[in-house]
Protein backbone atom coordinates (compact mmCIF):
# COMPACT_ATOMS: atom_id res chain seq x y z
CA UNK A 1 0.00 0.00 0.00
CA UNK A 2 2.58 2.46 -0.57
CA UNK A 3 4.83 3.18 -3.83
CA UNK A 4 2.02 3.72 -6.18
CA UNK A 5 2.74 4.93 -9.77
CA UNK A 6 0.69 5.68 -12.76
CA UNK A 7 -0.21 2.12 -13.11
CA UNK A 8 -1.44 0.87 -9.47
CA UNK A 9 -2.64 3.93 -7.86
CA UNK A 10 -6.18 3.32 -9.65
CA UNK A 11 -6.31 0.12 -8.45
CA UNK A 12 -5.28 1.33 -4.70
CA UNK A 13 -7.88 3.84 -5.07
CA UNK A 14 -10.59 1.49 -5.60
CA UNK A 15 -9.32 -0.73 -3.18
CA UNK A 16 -9.73 1.71 -0.67
CA UNK A 17 -13.24 1.99 -1.43
CA UNK A 18 -14.35 -1.27 -1.19
CA UNK A 19 -15.46 -0.96 2.53
CA UNK A 20 -18.66 1.51 1.50
CA UNK A 21 -21.20 0.38 3.41
CA UNK A 22 -23.84 1.67 0.96
CA UNK A 23 -23.39 -0.92 -2.70
CA UNK A 24 -24.87 2.31 -3.91
CA UNK A 25 -21.69 4.97 -2.86
CA UNK A 26 -19.08 2.03 -3.48
CA UNK A 27 -20.52 1.45 -6.84
CA UNK A 28 -20.18 5.69 -7.57
CA UNK A 29 -17.39 5.82 -5.92
CA UNK A 30 -15.76 3.16 -8.36
CA UNK A 31 -17.29 4.29 -11.46
CA UNK A 32 -16.05 8.01 -10.57
CA UNK A 33 -12.43 6.48 -9.58
CA UNK A 34 -12.01 4.81 -13.10
CA UNK A 35 -13.69 7.49 -15.23
CA UNK A 36 -11.61 10.07 -13.68
CA UNK A 37 -8.38 8.16 -13.36
CA UNK A 38 -8.77 7.60 -17.20
CA UNK A 39 -9.57 10.93 -18.18
CA UNK A 40 -6.34 12.85 -16.24
CA UNK A 41 -4.47 9.12 -17.77
CA UNK A 42 -5.57 10.62 -21.32
CA UNK A 43 -4.99 14.35 -21.16
CA UNK A 44 -1.65 13.89 -18.92
CA UNK A 45 -1.94 17.12 -17.10
CA UNK A 46 0.90 19.03 -16.23
CA UNK A 47 1.22 20.37 -12.63
CA UNK A 48 0.07 23.92 -13.64
CA UNK A 49 -3.06 22.51 -15.89
CA UNK A 50 -3.74 20.83 -12.54
CA UNK A 51 -3.89 23.83 -10.38
CA UNK A 52 -6.12 25.66 -13.21
CA UNK A 53 -8.44 22.68 -13.09
CA UNK A 54 -8.57 22.93 -8.88
CA UNK A 55 -9.34 26.96 -9.69
CA UNK A 56 -11.91 26.38 -12.11
CA UNK A 57 -13.99 24.01 -9.70
CA UNK A 58 -13.11 26.59 -6.90
CA UNK A 59 -14.53 29.99 -8.90
CA UNK A 60 -17.29 27.78 -10.02
CA UNK A 61 -18.11 26.91 -6.86
CA UNK A 62 -17.87 30.40 -5.18
CA UNK A 63 -19.87 31.61 -8.24
CA UNK A 64 -23.05 29.87 -6.74
CA UNK A 65 -25.41 31.56 -4.32
CA UNK A 66 -29.18 31.45 -3.99
CA UNK A 67 -29.49 33.58 -7.28
CA UNK A 68 -27.22 31.52 -9.83
CA UNK A 69 -25.95 28.05 -10.05
CA UNK A 70 -23.06 28.06 -12.09
CA UNK A 71 -22.39 23.95 -11.47
CA UNK A 72 -25.76 23.19 -13.02
CA UNK A 73 -24.34 25.47 -15.95
CA UNK A 74 -21.97 23.65 -16.38
CA UNK A 75 -23.58 20.49 -16.20
CA UNK A 76 -26.13 21.62 -18.81
CA UNK A 77 -23.38 22.87 -20.99
CA UNK A 78 -21.62 19.56 -21.11
CA UNK A 79 -24.59 17.75 -21.91
CA UNK A 80 -24.58 15.87 -18.76
CA UNK A 81 -28.43 17.67 -17.64
CA UNK A 82 -29.65 16.09 -20.92
CA UNK A 83 -28.32 12.78 -20.46
CA UNK A 84 -29.38 12.42 -16.86
CA UNK A 85 -32.64 13.48 -17.93
CA UNK A 86 -32.43 10.55 -21.16
CA UNK A 87 -31.90 8.22 -18.62
CA UNK A 88 -34.52 9.03 -16.40
CA UNK A 89 -37.35 9.61 -19.07
CA UNK A 90 -37.57 7.32 -22.31
CA UNK A 91 -39.74 8.21 -25.00
CA UNK A 92 -43.84 7.50 -24.36
CA UNK A 93 -46.61 7.51 -26.88
CA UNK A 94 -49.20 10.45 -25.33
CA UNK A 95 -46.40 11.89 -22.55
CA UNK A 96 -44.81 15.10 -23.30
CA UNK A 97 -40.94 14.93 -23.85
CA UNK A 98 -38.81 16.11 -20.90
CA UNK A 99 -35.85 18.91 -21.07
CA UNK A 100 -33.43 20.36 -18.49
CA UNK A 101 -34.64 22.22 -15.10
CA UNK A 102 -31.90 24.64 -15.58
CA UNK A 103 -30.75 27.16 -13.10
CA UNK A 104 -33.95 29.02 -12.91
CA UNK A 105 -36.33 27.67 -11.08
CA UNK A 106 -37.52 28.52 -7.24
CA UNK A 107 -39.76 26.59 -5.28
CA UNK A 108 -41.58 29.18 -3.48
CA UNK A 109 -43.14 30.56 -6.62
CA UNK A 110 -46.53 32.79 -5.95
CA UNK A 111 -49.41 30.61 -6.22
CA UNK A 112 -51.80 32.37 -8.70
CA UNK A 113 -55.58 32.06 -10.34
CA UNK A 114 -56.27 30.62 -13.52
CA UNK A 115 -56.43 33.31 -15.74
CA UNK A 116 -54.45 35.86 -14.27
CA UNK A 117 -51.48 38.36 -15.60
CA UNK A 118 -48.38 37.18 -14.12
CA UNK A 119 -45.84 39.16 -15.46
CA UNK A 120 -45.56 41.65 -12.92
CA UNK A 121 -45.43 45.13 -15.42
CA UNK A 122 -42.42 43.69 -17.38
CA UNK A 123 -42.95 45.43 -20.43
CA UNK A 124 -43.10 43.03 -23.45
CA UNK A 125 -45.29 41.96 -26.33
CA UNK A 126 -48.39 40.27 -24.36
CA UNK A 127 -48.68 36.65 -24.12
CA UNK A 128 -51.90 34.50 -23.34
CA UNK A 129 -50.88 30.52 -22.47
CA UNK A 130 -53.58 27.86 -22.75
CA UNK A 131 -53.18 24.37 -22.44
CA UNK A 132 -54.07 21.35 -20.99
CA UNK A 133 -53.17 18.16 -18.86
CA UNK A 134 -54.02 14.53 -19.44
CA UNK A 135 -52.98 10.82 -19.29
CA UNK A 136 -50.98 9.67 -21.89
CA UNK A 137 -54.29 8.45 -23.66
CA UNK A 138 -56.21 12.30 -23.18
CA UNK A 139 -58.19 11.39 -20.28
CA UNK A 140 -58.15 15.60 -18.41
CA UNK A 141 -55.93 14.99 -14.86
CA UNK A 142 -58.03 17.75 -12.55
CA UNK A 143 -56.29 19.79 -10.26
CA UNK A 144 -52.96 19.20 -11.63
CA UNK A 145 -50.08 21.84 -10.38
CA UNK A 146 -48.56 23.58 -12.62
CA UNK A 147 -45.61 25.76 -12.37
CA UNK A 148 -44.44 27.87 -15.30
CA UNK A 149 -41.26 30.36 -15.61
CA UNK A 150 -39.54 32.08 -18.32
CA UNK A 151 -37.38 34.94 -19.36
CA UNK A 152 -38.60 38.62 -19.72
CA UNK A 153 -38.37 40.33 -23.39
CA UNK A 154 -34.76 40.91 -22.85
CA UNK A 155 -33.67 37.61 -22.04
CA UNK A 156 -33.38 37.92 -18.06
CA UNK A 157 -35.37 36.04 -15.43
CA UNK A 158 -36.65 37.70 -12.39
CA UNK A 159 -34.10 36.06 -10.54
CA UNK A 160 -31.05 37.59 -12.06
CA UNK A 161 -33.03 41.22 -11.61
CA UNK A 162 -34.92 41.31 -8.69
CA UNK A 163 -32.94 44.42 -7.22
CA UNK A 164 -34.30 46.27 -10.01
CA UNK A 165 -37.80 44.75 -10.31
CA UNK A 166 -38.09 44.21 -6.36
CA UNK A 167 -40.22 40.85 -6.81
CA UNK A 168 -40.59 37.55 -8.78
CA UNK A 169 -42.12 38.05 -11.83
CA UNK A 170 -42.67 35.71 -15.38
CA UNK A 171 -43.52 32.81 -13.02
CA UNK A 172 -46.44 31.74 -11.21
CA UNK A 173 -48.44 28.14 -9.82
CA UNK A 174 -50.92 27.33 -10.75
CA UNK A 175 -53.97 24.95 -9.92
CA UNK A 176 -55.74 23.17 -13.47
CA UNK A 177 -59.38 23.01 -13.54
CA UNK A 178 -61.66 19.82 -13.06
CA UNK A 179 -60.48 19.38 -17.09
CA UNK A 180 -57.32 19.74 -16.66
CA UNK A 181 -57.54 23.12 -18.66
CA UNK A 182 -55.22 26.47 -17.24
CA UNK A 183 -54.57 29.50 -18.87
CA UNK A 184 -52.49 33.15 -18.01
CA UNK A 185 -51.24 36.10 -19.53
CA UNK A 186 -47.69 37.07 -19.84
CA UNK A 187 -45.35 38.58 -21.47
CA UNK A 188 -43.24 36.84 -24.22
CA UNK A 189 -39.99 35.51 -23.49
CA UNK A 190 -36.79 36.40 -25.59
CA UNK A 191 -33.74 33.49 -26.31
CA UNK A 192 -30.85 34.40 -24.13
CA UNK A 193 -27.52 33.74 -23.31
CA UNK A 194 -27.09 32.14 -20.15
CA UNK A 195 -25.23 33.63 -17.69
CA UNK A 196 -21.40 33.60 -18.88
CA UNK A 197 -19.22 36.06 -16.68
CA UNK A 198 -18.13 33.42 -14.78
CA UNK A 199 -15.98 30.07 -15.05
CA UNK A 200 -18.77 28.45 -17.72
CA UNK A 201 -18.63 31.62 -19.69
CA UNK A 202 -14.65 31.44 -19.52
CA UNK A 203 -15.03 27.40 -20.93
CA UNK A 204 -17.71 28.13 -23.43
CA UNK A 205 -15.15 31.12 -25.35
CA UNK A 206 -12.18 28.45 -24.75
CA UNK A 207 -14.70 25.86 -26.76
CA UNK A 208 -15.49 27.93 -29.50
CA UNK A 209 -19.39 28.36 -28.38
CA UNK A 210 -22.23 31.08 -28.37
CA UNK A 211 -23.73 30.98 -24.79
CA UNK A 212 -27.53 30.84 -26.76
CA UNK A 213 -31.06 29.58 -25.92
CA UNK A 214 -33.83 29.72 -27.85
CA UNK A 215 -36.54 31.51 -26.82
CA UNK A 216 -39.18 28.91 -24.34
CA UNK A 217 -41.11 28.64 -21.31
CA UNK A 218 -40.70 26.48 -18.46
CA UNK A 219 -43.20 23.94 -16.74
CA UNK A 220 -43.02 21.99 -14.09
CA UNK A 221 -46.32 20.08 -13.58
CA UNK A 222 -47.32 17.65 -10.63
CA UNK A 223 -50.47 15.49 -10.12
CA UNK A 224 -50.49 12.83 -7.37
CA UNK A 225 -49.99 9.34 -8.92
CA UNK A 226 -48.14 10.69 -12.36
CA UNK A 227 -44.55 11.43 -12.73
CA UNK A 228 -43.33 14.95 -12.46
CA UNK A 229 -43.08 16.54 -15.63
CA UNK A 230 -40.36 18.90 -15.91
CA UNK A 231 -39.87 20.94 -19.55
CA UNK A 232 -39.93 23.40 -21.84
CA UNK A 233 -41.87 25.01 -24.81
CA UNK A 234 -39.43 26.64 -27.53
CA UNK A 235 -40.54 29.26 -29.87
CA UNK A 236 -41.34 28.17 -33.35
CA UNK A 237 -38.93 29.97 -35.87
CA UNK A 238 -36.31 30.88 -33.25
CA UNK A 239 -32.37 31.41 -34.84
CA UNK A 240 -30.87 29.29 -31.83
CA UNK A 241 -33.33 25.95 -32.17
CA UNK A 242 -30.37 23.88 -33.97
CA UNK A 243 -27.39 25.14 -31.64
CA UNK A 244 -29.22 25.84 -28.38
CA UNK A 245 -26.43 25.79 -25.79
CA UNK A 246 -27.42 23.31 -23.21
CA UNK A 247 -29.02 20.80 -26.20
CA UNK A 248 -32.05 20.64 -24.83
CA UNK A 249 -34.22 21.13 -28.23
CA UNK A 250 -37.44 18.85 -29.00
CA UNK A 251 -39.23 18.86 -32.28
CA UNK A 252 -42.48 17.66 -29.85
CA UNK A 253 -41.58 20.77 -27.70
CA UNK A 254 -41.76 23.44 -30.11
CA UNK A 255 -44.79 25.46 -31.12
CA UNK A 256 -46.16 28.56 -32.98
CA UNK A 257 -46.45 31.40 -30.33
CA UNK A 258 -49.31 32.96 -32.85
CA UNK A 259 -49.88 36.78 -33.42
CA UNK A 260 -53.24 37.57 -33.10
CA UNK A 261 -54.69 41.09 -33.62
CA UNK A 262 -55.99 43.79 -30.74
CA UNK A 263 -59.49 41.80 -30.32
CA UNK A 264 -61.60 39.24 -28.22
CA UNK A 265 -59.06 36.86 -27.02
CA UNK A 266 -59.79 32.84 -26.36
CA UNK A 267 -59.96 33.89 -22.78
CA UNK A 268 -62.80 35.99 -22.83
CA UNK A 269 -60.76 39.19 -22.23
CA UNK A 270 -60.67 42.14 -25.13
CA UNK A 271 -56.65 43.63 -26.11
CA UNK A 272 -56.38 47.02 -27.64
CA UNK A 273 -53.08 45.71 -28.86
CA UNK A 274 -52.07 42.51 -30.70
CA UNK A 275 -50.78 39.43 -28.65
CA UNK A 276 -48.83 35.93 -28.86
CA UNK A 277 -51.30 33.30 -27.98
CA UNK A 278 -49.35 29.59 -26.98
CA UNK A 279 -51.32 26.35 -26.83
CA UNK A 280 -50.03 23.15 -25.81
CA UNK A 281 -51.56 20.07 -24.41
CA UNK A 282 -49.31 18.00 -22.11
CA UNK A 283 -49.47 14.30 -20.93
CA UNK A 284 -48.00 13.31 -17.82
CA UNK A 285 -46.83 9.55 -17.57
CA UNK A 286 -48.49 6.84 -14.74
CA UNK A 287 -46.32 6.54 -11.95
CA UNK A 288 -45.99 2.14 -11.92
CA UNK A 289 -48.40 0.86 -9.31
CA UNK A 290 -47.00 -0.73 -6.52
CA UNK A 291 -48.75 -4.37 -7.32
CA UNK A 292 -46.71 -4.28 -11.12
CA UNK A 293 -43.74 -3.73 -9.21
CA UNK B 1 -29.02 18.90 -33.63
CA UNK B 2 -32.27 18.76 -31.87
CA UNK B 3 -34.01 15.13 -30.17
CA UNK B 4 -30.60 14.20 -28.47
CA UNK B 5 -31.57 11.00 -26.54
CA UNK B 6 -29.46 8.36 -24.45
CA UNK B 7 -27.01 7.15 -27.12
CA UNK B 8 -26.53 10.92 -29.55
CA UNK B 9 -25.96 13.19 -26.83
CA UNK B 10 -22.27 12.77 -26.26
CA UNK B 11 -21.32 13.12 -30.31
CA UNK B 12 -23.52 16.39 -30.13
CA UNK B 13 -21.65 17.67 -27.47
CA UNK B 14 -18.33 16.55 -29.08
CA UNK B 15 -19.13 18.32 -32.14
CA UNK B 16 -20.22 21.02 -30.70
CA UNK B 17 -16.82 21.69 -28.99
CA UNK B 18 -14.92 21.24 -32.43
CA UNK B 19 -14.42 24.87 -33.27
CA UNK B 20 -12.13 25.32 -30.01
CA UNK B 21 -8.99 27.66 -31.16
CA UNK B 22 -6.62 26.19 -28.94
CA UNK B 23 -5.71 22.32 -30.14
CA UNK B 24 -4.88 21.27 -25.86
CA UNK B 25 -8.57 23.58 -25.36
CA UNK B 26 -10.06 20.94 -27.90
CA UNK B 27 -8.38 17.90 -26.28
CA UNK B 28 -9.38 18.57 -22.69
CA UNK B 29 -12.58 19.46 -23.52
CA UNK B 30 -13.86 16.41 -25.33
CA UNK B 31 -11.75 13.92 -23.07
CA UNK B 32 -13.76 15.28 -20.70
CA UNK B 33 -17.06 14.76 -22.31
CA UNK B 34 -16.48 11.56 -23.06
CA UNK B 35 -15.29 10.41 -19.51
CA UNK B 36 -17.62 12.76 -17.93
CA UNK B 37 -20.41 11.10 -20.31
CA UNK B 38 -19.46 7.54 -19.37
CA UNK B 39 -19.24 7.49 -15.97
CA UNK B 40 -22.67 8.77 -16.11
CA UNK B 41 -24.22 6.37 -18.44
CA UNK B 42 -22.32 3.59 -16.16
CA UNK B 43 -23.92 4.82 -13.06
CA UNK B 44 -27.49 6.17 -14.19
CA UNK B 45 -27.93 8.86 -11.61
CA UNK B 46 -31.78 9.63 -10.66
CA UNK B 47 -32.60 12.99 -10.96
CA UNK B 48 -32.12 13.10 -7.07
CA UNK B 49 -28.84 11.79 -7.01
CA UNK B 50 -27.65 14.35 -10.07
CA UNK B 51 -28.98 17.06 -7.40
CA UNK B 52 -26.64 15.36 -4.85
CA UNK B 53 -24.10 15.70 -7.03
CA UNK B 54 -24.71 19.33 -7.92
CA UNK B 55 -24.97 19.88 -4.35
CA UNK B 56 -21.65 18.30 -3.46
CA UNK B 57 -19.48 20.15 -6.02
CA UNK B 58 -21.41 23.66 -4.68
CA UNK B 59 -20.33 22.99 -0.69
CA UNK B 60 -17.43 21.72 -1.91
CA UNK B 61 -16.59 25.19 -3.19
CA UNK B 62 -18.22 26.94 -0.66
CA UNK B 63 -15.80 25.40 1.71
CA UNK B 64 -13.08 26.87 -0.37
CA UNK B 65 -11.06 30.10 0.77
CA UNK B 66 -7.76 31.11 1.78
CA UNK B 67 -6.73 28.73 4.60
CA UNK B 68 -8.60 25.71 3.05
CA UNK B 69 -8.77 24.14 -0.35
CA UNK B 70 -11.58 21.61 -0.23
CA UNK B 71 -11.16 20.99 -4.14
CA UNK B 72 -7.39 19.74 -3.57
CA UNK B 73 -8.91 17.69 -0.95
CA UNK B 74 -11.31 15.87 -2.53
CA UNK B 75 -8.30 15.65 -5.41
CA UNK B 76 -6.42 14.15 -3.32
CA UNK B 77 -8.48 11.50 -1.54
CA UNK B 78 -9.51 10.57 -4.80
CA UNK B 79 -5.89 9.64 -5.85
CA UNK B 80 -6.08 12.40 -8.78
CA UNK B 81 -2.87 14.47 -7.13
CA UNK B 82 -0.57 11.23 -6.83
CA UNK B 83 -1.37 10.12 -10.23
CA UNK B 84 -0.75 13.91 -11.91
CA UNK B 85 2.31 13.92 -9.66
CA UNK B 86 3.34 10.27 -11.36
CA UNK B 87 2.51 11.20 -15.10
CA UNK B 88 4.91 14.42 -14.40
CA UNK B 89 7.77 12.39 -12.31
CA UNK B 90 9.08 9.58 -13.42
CA UNK B 91 11.62 7.64 -10.60
CA UNK B 92 15.04 8.54 -11.92
CA UNK B 93 18.11 7.42 -9.93
CA UNK B 94 19.54 10.20 -7.40
CA UNK B 95 16.69 12.12 -8.02
CA UNK B 96 14.78 12.25 -4.87
CA UNK B 97 11.12 10.51 -5.33
CA UNK B 98 7.53 13.73 -5.50
CA UNK B 99 4.67 13.50 -3.42
CA UNK B 100 1.47 15.36 -3.40
CA UNK B 101 2.22 19.50 -2.67
CA UNK B 102 -1.05 18.82 -0.15
CA UNK B 103 -3.06 22.10 0.96
CA UNK B 104 -1.37 23.61 3.06
CA UNK B 105 1.47 25.36 1.04
CA UNK B 106 2.13 29.08 1.93
CA UNK B 107 3.69 31.12 -0.71
CA UNK B 108 5.14 33.51 1.07
CA UNK B 109 6.35 31.69 3.92
CA UNK B 110 9.01 33.43 5.98
CA UNK B 111 12.60 33.42 5.12
CA UNK B 112 14.72 32.45 7.93
CA UNK B 113 18.65 31.85 8.56
CA UNK B 114 20.17 28.01 8.20
CA UNK B 115 19.93 26.87 12.33
CA UNK B 116 16.98 28.98 13.12
CA UNK B 117 14.10 27.56 15.09
CA UNK B 118 11.14 27.73 13.43
CA UNK B 119 8.80 26.32 15.91
CA UNK B 120 7.48 29.89 17.01
CA UNK B 121 7.39 28.73 20.39
CA UNK B 122 4.90 25.75 19.30
CA UNK B 123 4.51 23.10 22.39
CA UNK B 124 6.60 19.96 21.29
CA UNK B 125 9.17 17.43 21.22
CA UNK B 126 12.38 19.79 19.89
CA UNK B 127 13.46 18.22 16.13
CA UNK B 128 17.11 19.21 14.27
CA UNK B 129 16.79 18.71 10.74
CA UNK B 130 19.54 18.63 8.77
CA UNK B 131 20.11 17.72 5.27
CA UNK B 132 21.42 19.09 1.53
CA UNK B 133 20.33 19.27 -1.86
CA UNK B 134 22.60 17.58 -4.60
CA UNK B 135 22.22 16.83 -8.01
CA UNK B 136 21.27 13.31 -9.14
CA UNK B 137 25.23 12.24 -9.26
CA UNK B 138 25.53 14.21 -5.86
CA UNK B 139 27.20 16.93 -6.99
CA UNK B 140 26.03 20.02 -4.14
CA UNK B 141 23.55 22.53 -5.21
CA UNK B 142 24.73 25.62 -3.70
CA UNK B 143 22.31 28.02 -2.63
CA UNK B 144 18.96 26.28 -3.09
CA UNK B 145 15.92 27.72 -1.81
CA UNK B 146 14.20 25.04 0.38
CA UNK B 147 10.58 25.44 1.46
CA UNK B 148 9.55 23.35 4.79
CA UNK B 149 6.08 22.98 6.89
CA UNK B 150 4.93 20.60 9.13
CA UNK B 151 1.91 19.95 11.26
CA UNK B 152 2.06 20.65 15.15
CA UNK B 153 1.99 18.24 17.85
CA UNK B 154 -1.42 17.45 17.81
CA UNK B 155 -1.49 17.12 13.82
CA UNK B 156 -2.72 20.67 13.09
CA UNK B 157 -0.77 23.44 10.64
CA UNK B 158 -0.26 26.89 11.33
CA UNK B 159 -2.84 28.31 9.34
CA UNK B 160 -5.43 26.00 10.51
CA UNK B 161 -5.35 28.05 14.18
CA UNK B 162 -3.69 31.42 12.87
CA UNK B 163 -6.60 33.35 15.51
CA UNK B 164 -4.72 31.50 18.45
CA UNK B 165 -1.58 31.91 17.83
CA UNK B 166 -1.34 34.74 15.64
CA UNK B 167 1.49 34.06 13.36
CA UNK B 168 2.67 32.06 10.92
CA UNK B 169 5.02 29.14 12.45
CA UNK B 170 6.05 25.41 11.79
CA UNK B 171 6.97 27.05 8.44
CA UNK B 172 9.86 28.71 6.62
CA UNK B 173 11.78 28.98 3.46
CA UNK B 174 15.96 28.44 3.61
CA UNK B 175 18.72 29.04 0.99
CA UNK B 176 21.20 26.28 1.40
CA UNK B 177 25.03 27.09 1.76
CA UNK B 178 27.30 26.39 -0.77
CA UNK B 179 28.14 23.12 -0.09
CA UNK B 180 24.01 22.63 -0.68
CA UNK B 181 23.52 21.82 3.32
CA UNK B 182 21.18 22.77 5.48
CA UNK B 183 19.78 22.48 9.18
CA UNK B 184 17.07 23.69 11.55
CA UNK B 185 15.48 23.39 14.27
CA UNK B 186 11.38 22.90 14.99
CA UNK B 187 8.99 21.03 17.14
CA UNK B 188 8.62 17.04 15.98
CA UNK B 189 5.04 16.47 13.54
CA UNK B 190 2.67 14.35 14.39
CA UNK B 191 -0.38 12.50 12.25
CA UNK B 192 -2.69 14.17 11.56
CA UNK B 193 -6.65 13.87 9.97
CA UNK B 194 -7.44 15.64 6.91
CA UNK B 195 -10.23 18.17 7.52
CA UNK B 196 -12.79 15.92 7.61
CA UNK B 197 -15.64 18.63 8.39
CA UNK B 198 -16.38 19.50 5.24
CA UNK B 199 -17.73 16.86 1.48
CA UNK B 200 -14.24 15.12 1.33
CA UNK B 201 -14.98 14.08 5.08
CA UNK B 202 -18.76 13.21 4.49
CA UNK B 203 -17.57 11.09 0.76
CA UNK B 204 -14.42 9.25 3.05
CA UNK B 205 -17.51 8.57 5.69
CA UNK B 206 -19.38 6.80 2.80
CA UNK B 207 -15.96 5.59 1.24
CA UNK B 208 -15.62 3.50 4.82
CA UNK B 209 -12.07 5.31 5.01
CA UNK B 210 -10.11 7.23 8.05
CA UNK B 211 -8.93 10.20 7.08
CA UNK B 212 -5.64 9.89 8.44
CA UNK B 213 -1.93 10.89 7.15
CA UNK B 214 1.25 9.49 8.11
CA UNK B 215 3.18 12.48 10.03
CA UNK B 216 5.45 13.64 7.80
CA UNK B 217 7.72 17.01 7.31
CA UNK B 218 6.61 18.85 3.68
CA UNK B 219 9.78 20.09 1.02
CA UNK B 220 9.85 22.25 -1.65
CA UNK B 221 13.35 22.81 -3.45
CA UNK B 222 14.19 25.16 -6.05
CA UNK B 223 17.51 25.47 -7.98
CA UNK B 224 17.91 27.04 -11.17
CA UNK B 225 18.63 24.71 -14.05
CA UNK B 226 16.81 21.63 -11.69
CA UNK B 227 13.00 20.64 -11.90
CA UNK B 228 11.64 21.86 -8.67
CA UNK B 229 11.46 18.87 -6.18
CA UNK B 230 7.73 18.65 -3.82
CA UNK B 231 8.06 16.15 -1.29
CA UNK B 232 7.89 14.82 2.14
CA UNK B 233 9.67 12.88 4.23
CA UNK B 234 7.50 10.39 6.34
CA UNK B 235 8.34 9.39 10.67
CA UNK B 236 9.16 5.90 10.17
CA UNK B 237 6.78 3.14 11.98
CA UNK B 238 3.91 5.66 11.71
CA UNK B 239 0.92 3.61 11.82
CA UNK B 240 -0.49 5.19 9.17
CA UNK B 241 2.12 4.49 6.32
CA UNK B 242 0.16 1.90 4.86
CA UNK B 243 -3.18 3.70 4.74
CA UNK B 244 -2.32 7.44 3.94
CA UNK B 245 -5.24 8.79 2.78
CA UNK B 246 -4.28 10.74 -0.34
CA UNK B 247 -1.85 7.92 -1.35
CA UNK B 248 1.48 9.88 -0.74
CA UNK B 249 3.85 7.44 1.07
CA UNK B 250 6.66 5.90 -0.96
CA UNK B 251 9.77 3.96 0.87
CA UNK B 252 12.34 6.33 -0.70
CA UNK B 253 10.37 9.06 1.56
CA UNK B 254 10.48 7.49 5.16
CA UNK B 255 13.32 8.25 7.71
CA UNK B 256 13.87 7.62 11.45
CA UNK B 257 13.26 10.40 13.66
CA UNK B 258 16.03 9.36 15.63
CA UNK B 259 15.33 10.16 19.54
CA UNK B 260 18.67 11.39 20.48
CA UNK B 261 19.70 12.02 24.24
CA UNK B 262 20.05 16.00 25.73
CA UNK B 263 23.77 17.32 25.09
CA UNK B 264 25.34 18.55 21.93
CA UNK B 265 23.46 18.47 18.78
CA UNK B 266 24.96 17.65 15.75
CA UNK B 267 24.72 21.85 14.91
CA UNK B 268 26.81 22.67 18.10
CA UNK B 269 23.43 23.20 20.06
CA UNK B 270 23.52 22.26 23.59
CA UNK B 271 20.19 20.67 24.86
CA UNK B 272 18.72 20.26 28.05
CA UNK B 273 15.88 17.36 27.09
CA UNK B 274 15.97 14.46 24.48
CA UNK B 275 15.39 16.08 20.61
CA UNK B 276 14.30 13.91 17.49
CA UNK B 277 17.02 13.98 14.22
CA UNK B 278 16.16 13.81 11.15
CA UNK B 279 18.22 13.88 8.35
CA UNK B 280 17.78 13.86 4.46
CA UNK B 281 19.52 13.94 1.36
CA UNK B 282 17.50 15.17 -1.58
CA UNK B 283 18.40 14.68 -5.39
CA UNK B 284 17.23 17.34 -7.66
CA UNK B 285 16.64 16.38 -11.43
CA UNK B 286 18.42 18.78 -13.95
CA UNK B 287 16.24 20.72 -15.96
CA UNK B 288 16.53 18.95 -20.17
CA UNK B 289 19.15 21.65 -21.82
CA UNK B 290 17.12 23.57 -24.49
CA UNK B 291 19.88 21.75 -27.65
CA UNK B 292 18.42 18.35 -25.91
CA UNK B 293 14.97 18.89 -26.67
FE1 LIG C 1 -34.86 29.01 -19.37
FE1 LIG D 1 0.96 17.60 5.34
Amino acid sequence: MRNFNENTITDAVLDRVGGAELPRAKQISEALIRHLHAFVREIRPTQREWEQGIEFLTRTGHMCNDKRQEFILLSDTLGVSMLVDAINHGSQSGVTDTTVLGPFFVQAAPQRELGDDISGNMEGEPMLVTGSVATCDGKPIADATIDVWHSDDDGYYDVQQLDKIGDLAMRARFRADAQGRFRFWSIKPAAYPIPHDGPVGEMLEAQGRHPWRPAHVHFMISAPGFEQLVTHVFVAGDKYLDSDVVFGVKDTLIREFVREPPGKAPDGNTLDRPYYHLHYDFGLKQTVAATEV
